[in-house]
C-alpha cells in the first residue's frame, strides 16, 4: 500500500526522492503514525503537526551530520520513522522499546535527549558553538521549539546568548498556538498578532539579533524546502517562524487538539476515541486534586491555583473553569510560578502551587530561596510523583523526597490514598505557618468512595496500619499499596508491623523511637531514590539515635530508569509487590 | 554637618521633605554609605547608583502600603536607611545586625527577601494579583531590577504572565549596563540601542504588552517624580526605564564598576582602595581555577571555560582575557550555562561550567535531566560551597552536596585544598566518560606553594591523613582543616584517625569498609546540610552493610543559617575547630 515510506531506511534516501513526491510521503507517514498510536498509544497531535517540516528539514539539511534538536520531543515521531525507526516504532514506549522522546542512545539522528521543554536552544547552541571552533562552517544546527516552550525562560536565555554569537544556528518556531493545553502570555498574543500582520516584521527576535522570517506555512512543503535551502546559506543566528495545525491531518485531532495531544487507544479509520469503560473507576489522583481544590476555594476565598502549563494534567483546569479569576495557568515557566506564590502567600492568600514532581527540579532554587528561606506558607502539589511509566527517564518524579527533605522549614506528605490527599489539602489551608509539598503519583487512587468529609490531618504524625512482631515495614505514600499487596502474598504476617509514615519531614520521632525499639528489623519502601529519600532519613535516624536494628532502604536505586510499565519498571527494580514478599518472607525466615 | 538624612526616620518624614531639597538629601545619603561602606565594607556601586530612584521611590509612592520589591538587593543600601535602619546600617552584614539584602524579618518596608535575581517581577506580581483579588485597585506594586538580571529566563518569564493580567504593576529597568560584571547578551545590546535612539520606540516590552516609558535619566530627580507620579495613574503593567551610573558620585566607583561593586575598605575622602598587604597570601580557590583553567585550556584545545555572569567573581576572566573564544559569558542564566555545556559535550568539547554552588539551584533540572541522565561529561566548577559568609541565607551554598548526591552518574569531588583542586581539574580534563561535580569554598585556601606539577587523583578514593585507634573522624573538602584544627587542641590524639574522602560520589567502600571494621566511632565533618549530605551518605553505607558503630554526623543543622563571618557562623553550629575539638574530646574519654 505505501509507495515511498517502505523504501525509507534514512535520509539519504528521502534525499533521492523527487520533491513532488514528497505530499504523498507525507500522507504515508501521518497514516502510519495514526496507525500505530492509534493502538499502541502514545503522543499524536504534535508529530501529526510537524510532518511537512520534519520531511523537509531531512530532505533539505544533511542529517545526521546537520544536526537537529527537538524541543521536548513528543513532535519526534516522524523523525524517528525517517530515520531508521520505521520498523521498530510500535515498540514506542514500552519496555525495551524506543523511548517516546529523542534519546542519544537510540539513534546518531537524536543528537540531545529531551522530554523536559525550551533545552534545544541552549543545546543547539552548544553544538554550533563547537562547530565554530572546529572551524566548520557548513554544519547546520537546527533547533525546533514550539510556542508554548519558547516562552520559558530558558529558551529566551538561549536566544539571548545566541544572538551576540556567529553561531550557525536556525531556531525554528514551530507555532501552533498551543503546547499541552493552549499557549498562553503575552509572548503568545504577540505571536497570534505577527500571524494576523497586525504587528511590525522589525520583531523580538530581531531586537534579540537574529534574521528572522516568516511566518510561513507549515504544511506547505515546496515553501518550506525553499525557505530552508534559502537558510541554509545564510550564517549566523537565523529564526524561522512556521504555522502549523497540531493534529493537521485527523479530524478530531484537528478539533480537540487537548485530547489529540495523547489520545490513548482510537480507531485509525474514522478518529473516534475508544469508548470509556462503564466500569465505575476509582479516580485519578490528579482529579482528586482538580475536584478538591474547587470545593476548597468555594469555602476559603484565599485559595490561589496555578500551573506552569498542566491545566488539563494537573486537572486545575476545574478552577479555571469554575473559579477563573483565582486560577492561573502561568505557562511553561516553573521558575515564576514558584516565586508568583511567594509574592502572593506575602499578602495571605492561600496558593497550591500544582507542579509535576519532575518539573519541580526547574524551580528547586525559588522554593528554596524565595519560599522555604522566608517560611511563606505555599502548598505545593507535585503531580507524577514516583515512576511515571511509558513517559520514561526525563519524567520520573524520584528525586523530590531527596531534594526536597534538605530544605529547611518545608513540610514534606506523601498521601497514601485519595482521602488523605483531600485531607491533607484541607489541612493545609486551615494556615500552616510554613510550606508543605504534597506529593502524589500518576494515575488512579483505589477508593471509589473518596469524596468523604474533610478531616484535619496531624503535622509529623505516622499511621500504623498494622502490629507485628518483630520486622517494621515503613511505607510512604501510595508504596503503602504495594507494601500490603506484599504483605497479602505471605501466609504468616505475625511478624510484619506496617506504617505508613505520611510525612517524610518532619519525621514522627515519636513512633520511630517506639518501632525502633520494638522490632529488630526496618524495612523501608518508597518509590523516590533510596540516596538521599526517605529511606536516607531513617538511616539518619538510626544512626543519630544510636539503633543497632537492621535497616533495609527499597526505592529507586543509584541509576535512571527507562521506560515501561509502572508495573514493569517496578519488577525491574524488585520494587514490585511480588518482590517485596520474596525480600520480607526472606527477612522472616 | 547633615541636614535632612538625620531627620529622616521613615518615608514619611521623607515626604514632608520640598522636592527643592531632595538633591542635598541624595548627597547626604551618597556620603552615609560611602562613609559606613568605606570602612564597613560591603556592596558599594549598585546603591550609590539608585540614590535618586530610591528618594523619588519613597517620594512618590506611599511605602510601605504600596509595595516595593528591590531585585537580587545589592543596590538597596539608600532603601534600608531612609526606612529606619540609618542608625543600625553600621551593622549591615555583621552577626546579628542587618542583612546585605532586603530582608522580610527585618522591616515591612522589606516586602521579598532577595539576593539571588530576577525574581522581583514575579513576586510583584504576585503581590499586584492578590491586591486585585481583594478588590484594591489603589496599591501600587513596583519591581525594580536591573539589565544583568531582567535578561535571566525567569524575568522573562515574570513578564510574560504579567503582560496578560491587569496588574497593577510597575517594572523599572535600573540600566546601567553592567551587573558585577559588564552586562552581556542580545537584549543588553538591544537596550544599548533604545538607548541610543537606533531603535524604535516600538520595542520588545510594549510587544510583552507593557506601557514602556523611557529612557530618563535615572539621577534626575525632576524628572524620575513626575514620571513615576503620572505612572502612579497608569493602570495594568507599565514598565519604566531609567538610565543610571553604577557607582553614581564617587570618581573611582564610576569609573571602574566591577572593582567598586564590592571594593573593600577604602579611603571615604579620596575612595582609594586600601593598598594591598605586601605579606604574600595563599591563593583565592577561584583563582585556583582561573590560573589552572587557563594552563590546562592552553594544552588542551577542547576545554572550554562557561560563567553565568561571574566572570570576575569566578576568575574565568583570566580565560577570558586569554582565550576569548573558549570563554563564555552567558549572561545570568544558569540553566542556559548547563544545557549549552551538555551541547558543547555532546561534540567532545570539555566544558567546565562554573557556577557558585548556591546558583546551581537555579540549573537543577538541567544537571539531571540535560547532562547527568546523557552522562556527558560536563565539569561543573562549583565555587562558594559551604559557609560563604557576610552574604548570608540567601548565597550559603550549603545544599549541593544533598541535592547532587541523588544524581546518577555524576561524581562529586570536594578538594581539601588548592592542589587538590587543580589536580581533580587536571584529571577530570583526561576524559571522563560521566559528569563531575567539584564543590570548593570561597576565599581562600593556605598553600603559597599550589603552583605544583599535574597529578592524576584515582576517581572514588579517600585519603588517609591520620591513623588511630578507636575514632574515625571523615571530612570532605577544606573541612579537613577544622578537622585538623581540633585535633591539635587535643593532647591525646591516638584515638583518633582522619580520612580526607575526598569522593562524596560515589564512596570509596573499600576505604569506609576498612574503617568501620578498625574503629568503634566515626565521625564525619561538613559544611553542608547534615540532611542528604555527606553525613546521610555514611549512614546509609552503615545501615546498607548492617555495621553496628556509632556514627556521628556534623555539617550544617536544619536551619537557615544567617550571615555574619564564616568562623562566627561555625561557631554558632558548633561547626568551627574548637567546638569540634570539644566534641572528641568528649567521645575519647
Amino acid at each position: 500500500m505505501s509507495n515511498f515510506l517502505n523504501k525509507i531506511q534514512n535520509p539519504t534516501q528521502l534525499r533521492l526522492l523527487k520533491q513532488d513526491d514528497l505530499p504523498i510521503l507525507a500522507k504515508e507517514l501521518r497514516d502510519f503514525i495514526i496507525n500505530i498510536v492509534a493502538t499502541k498509544e502514545g503522543h499524536l497531535g504534535a508529530s501529526l503537526g510537524v510532518i511537512e517540516l520534519t520531511i523537509a528539514l531531512h530532505y533539505v539539511f544533511n542529517t545526521p551530520k546537520d544536526q537537529l534538536v527537538w524541543d521536548v520531543g513528543h513532535q519526534a515521531y516522524g523523525h524517528k520513522i525517517l530515520t531508521g525507526r520505521r520498523d521498530t516504532f510500535e515498540t514506542n514506549r514500552q519496555l525495551g522499546g524506543l523511548s517516546g522522546f529523542p534519546n542519544r542512545s537510540e539513534s546518531n539522528f537524536d543528537t540531545f535527549g529531551v522530554g523536559h521543554s525550551s533545552t534545544s536552544i541552549s543545546a543547539a547552541l552548544g553544538m554550533a558553538i563547537a562547530s565554530r571552533l572546529k572551524s566548520d562552517l557548513d554544519t547546520q544546527h537546527i533547533a525546533v521549539i514550539g510556542d508554548a516552550s519558547i516562552a520559558s525562560g530558558m529558551a529566551f536565555e538561549g536566544l539571548n546568548h545566541a544572538g551576540v554569537t556567529d553561531a550557525n544556528l536556525l531556531v525554528i518556531l514551530n507555532d501552533n498556538a498551543i503546547g499541552i493545553d493552549p499557549s498562553v502570555g503575552a509572548l503568545k498574543q504577540y505571536l497570534t498578532n505577527v500571524k494576523k500582520g497586525t504587528e511590525k516584521q522589525d520583531n523580538i527576535f530581531e531586537a534579540l539579533n537574529f534574521d528572522y522570517s516568516g511566518p510561513i506555512d507549515g504544511h506547505n512543503l515546496p515553501l518550506l524546502i525553499s525557505e530552508l535551502k534559502r537558510l541554509k546559506n545564510v550564517k549566523g543566528p537565523k529564526f524561522l517562524h512556521v504555522i502549523t495545525t497540531k493534529g493537521k491531518g485527523l479530524r478530531q485531532a484537528e478539533e480537540n487538539q487537548v485530547t489529540y495531544h495523547a489520545p490513548g487507544k482510537f480507531n485509525k479509520d474514522t478518529g473516534e476515541l475508544n469508548p470509556k469503560s462503564n466500569t465505575k473507576q476509582a479516580p485519578k489522583y490528579q482529579d482528586v486534586f482538580g475536584h478538591t481544590i474547587v470545593e476548597l476555594a468555594k469555602q476559603n476565598e484565599k485559595i490561589i491555583g496555578i500551573t506552569p502549563a498542566m491545566p488539563t494534567g494537573s486537572s486545575l483546569k476545574f478552577m479555571m473553569e469554575q473559579i477563573p479569576d483565582r486560577a492561573f495557568d502561568v505557562g511553561i515557566a516553573e521558575q515564576h510560578a514558584v516565586t508568583f506564590a511567594a509574592g502572593l502567600a506575602t499578602q495571605g492568600m492561600v496558593p497550591f502551587c500544582n507542579i509535576y514532581s519532575t518539573f519541580l527540579q526547574r524551580a528547586y532554587d525559588q522554593v528554596i530561596h524565595d519560599v522555604a528561606l522566608q517560611k511563606l506558607p505555599v502548598i505545593f502539589c507535585l503531580d507524577r510523583a514516583g515512576l511515571v511509566g511509558e513517559d520514561g527517564a526525563t519524567h520520573h518524579g524520584v528525586y523530590d523526597l531527596a531534594y526536597l527533605r534538605c530544605i529547611p522549614n518545608l513540610i514534606i506528605f506523601a498521601p497514601r490514598h485519595e482521602v488523605d490527599l483531600r485531607n491533607i489539602m484541607y489541612t493545609a489551608q486551615l494556615g500552616l505557618k510554613q510550606p508543605i509539598a504534597i506529593r502524589y503519583p500518576r494515575g488512579r487512587g483505589e477508593n471509589l468512595d473518596w469524596q468523604q468529609p474533610f478531616s484535619k490531618i496531624e503535622i509529623g504524625k505516622g499511621e500504623c496500619l498494622k502490629h507485628g512482631t518483630s520486622i517494621a515495614v515503613l511505607s510512604i505514600g501510595n508504596m503503602a499499596k504495594n507494601a500490603n499487596e506484599a504483605l497479602d502474598l505471605i501466609e504468616d504476617t505475625s511478624a510484619f508491623s506496617h506504617y505508613d509514615m505520611r510525612f517524610v519531614k518532619p519525621l514522627d520521632v515519636e513512633m520511630l523511637h517506639n518501632i525502633f525499639k520494638t522490632h529488630k528489623t526496618i524495612v523501608t519502601i518508597e518509590d523516590g531514590s533510596v540516596i538521599g529519600g526517605f529511606g536516607s532519613a531513617i538511616a539518619e535516624f538510626s544512626v543519630e539515635h544510636n539503633y543497632k536494628n537492621t535497616v533495609i532502604t527499597k526505592g529507586i536505586p543509584d541509576q535512571f530508569i527507562e521506560h515501561g510499565t509502572v508495573l514493569e519498571l517496578q519488577q525491574s527494580i524488585q520494587l514490585d509487590p511480588k518482590s517485596l514478599s520474596e525480600l520480607l518472607k526472606k527477612m522472616a525466615d
